[in-house]
Order: structure tokens, then C-alpha cells, then sequence
């Protein structure tokens, strides 16, 4: 089992996101993490897909994904040549005293805390997978109340462009 | 055409996400964008959707969504209960004297040069969809070489959690 992260430059349709990730289940690939967003130019959009499973079944994937009449570029992302970055939102209980503690972890992580309630903060982390993870270890001893994840997003290094190739 | 933000908190199966983005793109519904990612619980993804179309349309769509098996929870997302943020990365065109100008730029906005390269910068940035885009509409004149955005991901303020009415 291989973790992949790919990048694929769709046209903008409806139905694009269920035919991509159609691929993936019929073959019980099981997608870690997608996310689908604009680009610059408003007729495509662009997804970021993480994966876990064997080589040859990604390769299949990927030829199929490639005969998809909406994609536009399939990219491989090695980290190396990649930035790789995700946002999360955690949801942290916080009693009186403990809120100064969390903010604290919260600041040397460069997180930003974007709603104060009662008994709970909202944190706002960017990073690497890495450094999300860490961060919620940090915060589990406090109460994890909620946690959402965009997935990774990809852009390569420097001035190569996707779908220029 | 209304714009709608939706939470949806499935069990981490193969398909759900297709099965789900079926359901939009059957009745012509295009999807901005979705993210899907790891909450906190294994066991559990949370995707978070942006659409547009009419509010009818939507009703059956959210009422086909509840009866799927591996849909927990569904949730609109009222603007001002809920935090929402997306993730952007902007690859910036640079020569030599045009850099400082645009990391001044990014520094405004808060936001980070995650890559450098000979002509090219990659900027992260965090925040609204209106904050990305102002900061988008500032970088222009330089020339966007690239863009990739994971689409919003919501989380509501205060104590209330997703899955617990």
C-alpha cells in the first residue's frame, strides 16, 4: 500500500468530480482526502487527490482517468519538487485557566484562533500534514470537539505549470 | 441561483464521495467546490460543498443525500454562524526588482512564500473566499502563472457540533 498524491486539471462541468472519483471506488481505491476548487481560469478546475493502494491499480486509474473527455493533465506529485499544504479547523474545549495554554500552542504553530465561544475555541491551522498532526496531538489532552481537513493541496516548485507538458 | 454551503459528515467508505457528487451532478447541479478530509474519528470523513442553483433542486438533493447509508449528518452552513476558510496557492511571475512589491503584497494579506524560484514565487494564503480574491485581484498585474484553491471548509461557531442535534 503506496500513499499518492495527484494532481488532475478538469474542464468545469457537471458530473466531472463523480466520473474522477467513480474511477477510484470501482476499483476500492479508497480516497484519502479531494479537494476541487477554481483556478484561474474559470472553465477548469482543479482537484488534488490523495490515495492509498497498490501501483498497478493506480496505473490503471490513471490511464482511465486520462481518456475522461474532461481531463485536461494528471500530475504525480513527488514531494520533493511540491509544495504541499492542507487547513484545518479544530474545535478545542477550553474551561477558564486552559484557554491561555491553548492559545499559546496555538501561536507557536502560527495557527490563528478565529472564534472564541464559552467554552470552546476555534483554531485555524496551514501547514504539511506533519505539522497539523502535531498540533492536534498538542491539543487532544484539551478535548478535541470537532476537526475538519481540506486534504492536501499541491503546487509544484518554481515555474513548472500543470497541463504545459 | 442561490449559492449554498453544505456539510456532510459520511463514514469513510469507497464511493460515498461519488455516490454524493452523483446526486448533484444528476440533476445538473455543478459544484464549485469540495473539499473532503479526516475529522477526527477514523471512521469518519467531512466533506464540505459549494453549489449553486435553485433552493427546490436543493431540497431533493439534501433529502436523496440523508438516505444514503454512510451519511451521518448534513448541515447548511448560515454565513454568520460559521467560520469559513479556504486554502489557496498562487504562483506569482517575478523578475528581479518586481519581487519585493509582491512579497510586500503577500505580507499584507498575511500571507506566507512557501517556494521561491529564479522567476516565479508560490504564495499561501488563507482566509475568505473574498479575502483570496481580493489578494488574487492585487497579484494580477504581475501575472498569475498558476492557481489552485481546496474550496471553503466550515466549521459553526460556539459549542454546537456537527452530528449532535
Amino acid at each position: 500500500m503506496k500513499r499518492f498524491v495527484l494532481t488532475v486539471l478538469v474542464e468545469n462541468h457537471a458530473g466531472v468530480l463523480s466520473r474522477v472519483s467513480g474511477l477510484f471506488s470501482r476499483r476500492g481505491y479508497n480516497i484519502d482526502s479531494l479537494s476541487v476548487g477554481e483556478t484561474y481560469n474559470p472553465d477548469q478546475s482543479r482537484m488534488t487527490i490523495v490515495a492509498r493502494g497498490d501501483e498497478s491499480t493506480l496505473e490503471q486509474i490513471e490511464k482511465q482517468l486520462s481518456k475522461l473527455v474532461e481531463v485536461i493533465s494528471i500530475k504525480h506529485c513527488e514531494t520533493s519538487e511540491t509544495v504541499l499544504r492542507e487547513l484545518a479547523l479544530i474545535k478545542v474545549a477550553v474551561s477558564g485557566e486552559r484557554r491561555g495554554v491553548v492559545i499559546e500552542t496555538a501561536n507557536i504553530f502560527r495557527a490563528h484562533i478565529v472564534d472564541v465561544g464559552i467554552d470552546s475555541l476555534v483554531i485555524e491551522a496551514t501547514g504539511s500534514e506533519d505539522k497539523i498532526a502535531s498540533l492536534i496531538r498538542l491539543l487532544e489532552p484539551f478535548g478535541i470537539m470537532e476537526l475538519v481537513r481540506t486534504g492536501l493541496t499541491a503546487m509544484e516548485r518554481g515555474a513548472e505549470l500543470l497541463g504545459s507538458d
